[in-house]
């Protein structure tokens, strides 16, 4: 049996650590040929040494030396830069780049990978937010199969196995609500970080986790399953289900549903989208219904979380409404964490964001990055 | 696009009539080619007259002959008795049999069926019950489908779509727990057949009803289940659900979960029999998550309704126990709805004729039909 190259972008954070641990559990599977962090470059450099990739990438250049010191003795080739990572995804050697980017940073490397015709692993939603259109055009084009680790994109792709002739006639998504879910927006006025990180179900990083918070998490799910799944905004709803064990449904047209369910542990997803259209036995925790005798669900309150509103009205209006959407919530997180503003003032930044910047019906991949651009410019302008 | 031609045995009951609605539903795709039923003329007249078939089988005897005047002026061939079954499966236009039968009667005529190559949509569990290793071999040999119409191992069969090459780690049958849930052994010491009858989710015959509410369709199920899907009897598990929205599931060994669900509506299940792979667009109800706010999960209750560990003992011991139970449980169902035993009295007698047929490892056709026969015997002596 071939192994299959995996290239993990974003190897030192919650995915990519999760990522190696299944690559660690299938030994003659898979075989990392790229490892790459954003400034973590002590973690790189014990995952560099355990699974001795080809090449690794440290984005911070203030981290190259480090980590081309401490790899010297190895044949491990170091790179240091965000152009670097269009350099690496291109080795022949990968099969899968598995993009756990934070941030619509990773869509240029999404799509340089998908030029050179490797399937994408996606965890940065971001790639199909920014520009969904235009990647899932290319993947068309390159025959490249784009494979979703967000827990419920996975549970969605996992459901289509076998009903590719089969129209979809709706797609639930799932929500735990977050923390603050039944929560109203006098009580959201005062809610500090320290709340907003505590996940009731999942373990994630710092942004994700805000954006969970604040639905717009569940926002930027909207526009990356309704590129992924070529479906009209109609056709994505969002349901309610604090638990987190129903990890996403989908309705097809003779009315039959299909779930996928289990604990949550982003390590299923992420195995499931290394070794589809095969699954892999392991270790992992099992569901217990006597664990969960209640399954609850509950229509999203889109008063109070507006951002999952204004995610729908971005996604309606298309263009680079959810680019520009997506690069003010970066920034307006970044400010939250940094105490800079409130919970609530999140979704009025975003708001205002979206008001000044140019509408553009048919962006190109140039469009977008000046659109990100500008849109990060006047939120911190608004913050600062 | 060709027709599928469909012999439906049993067509006057519940499944078969609501078969009818779903070929009534796409005259283009399906073609009715034989109706068959026990007894009710009157209606298998109606049913002919609408649907055209070249032929009709009533087993009651004694109406063949109302039969034959009623259809006279017509080109379609009446025939009566169980043997006729047999012959008209047969016929070169037919696909797939869909066998809709009450009872382990149902065997001989899936034999045929499956010997003369036709597909089999089996709402027909006693096939499987009494004789599943030998049908399932058959059906392998001749290189027919084994299509679910049961609404549990259709959802099954859903979720397998598409894993054809992913060993299943269990599976989940889940239980309305019928209008007892929770009742003890005192309490259903007392309850009438009035009281069994009366299903909270489904509307279904008086023989599956009477078996839903003591749980011995359950245990059924499990045992066509074993056969349908290839499992060891630990890999069939059984799930209390009281709102019947959640049909079934299965679980992977990679520990993911896929079910299906929808509102409680056999019609499903039937069209996907029919049209399967392929779904046809169709207006059902719709389920709708706010229905159904909580979906509650809950252990069977197997000291109380006994009927279920008798059918996983007997499934266990395998070889002709499963038949024996069958057949005395269709002899002590009929009991009880002619007010002849109680309801804790079934199981009672289902026991002892388990004690008294002998047992018989890797029984033939002939050794089943024989135990069938000699279970029966014992049970209504045991009656009477």
């Amino acid at each position: 049996m071939n192994k299959k190259g995996i290239a993990v972008l974003g190897s030192t954070g919650s995915i990519g650590t999760q990522t190696l641990d299944v690559v660690r559990a299938f030994p003659d599977r898979f075989d990392i040929v790229v490892l790459t962090c954003g400034s973590n470059a002590t973690l790189l450099v014990e995952q560099a040494l355990e699974f001795l990739p080809q090449a690794v990438v440290v984005i911070d250049e203030a981290q190259f030396e480090f980590v081309k010191v401490k790899l010297s003795h190895t044949a491990i080739a170091v790179y240091s830069g965000m152009q670097a990572l269009e350099e690496v995804v291109q080795f022949e050697e990968i099969d899968v780049v598995l993009n756990a980017i934070v941030g619509a940073a990773g869509l240029r490397p999404t799509i340089k990978a998908i030029e050179n015709g490797k399937d994408i692993a996606l965890a940065n939603k971001e790639t199909l937010v920014v520009a969904g259109e235009l990647v899932m055009g290319l993947a068309s084009q390159h025959q490249v199969q784009m494979l979703p680790v967000d827990s419920e994109h996975s549970a969605i792709f996992q459901c289509l196995a076998g009903e590719e002739t089969n129209p979809i006639e709706k797609i639930y998504i799932t929500a735990s609500g977050g923390p603050f879910r039944g929560k109203d927006r006098s009580f959201l006025a005062s809610v500090t970080k320290e709340h907003a990180l505590k996940h009731p179900n999942w373990v994630m990083g710092a942004k994700i986790t805000i954006d969970s918070a604040s639905l717009m998490n569940k926002g930027l799910e909207v526009i990356e399953a309704k590129w992924l799944f070529d479906l009209e905004v109609d056709q994505v709803d969002v349901i309610v289900h604090p638990q987190s064990i129903v990890h996403s449904l989908v309705q097809f047209q003779d009315g039959s549903i299909k779930a996928q369910l289990g604990v949550p542990d982003m390590k299923l997803p992420i195995q499931y989208a290394l070794s589809y259209p095969h699954r892999l036995e392991n270790n992992f925790e099992r569901f217990n219904f006597l664990d969960y005798p209640q399954l609850t669900f509950e229509k999203p309150d889109l008063h109070t979380f507006r951002n999952l509103a204004l995610a729908y009205d971005s996604l309606r209006k298309g263009g680079n409404r959810p680019c520009v959407l997506n690069a003010a919530n970066e920034i307006v997180v970044d400010a939250f964490l940094k105490d800079k503003i409130s919970f609530l003032g999140m979704s009025d930044v975003i708001e205002t964001v979206l008001e000044k910047v140019n509408y553009l019906a048919r962006p190109s991949l140039d469009d977008y990055i000046e659109c990100d651009y500008a849109a990060r410019r006047i939120a911190e302008e608004i913050i600062n």
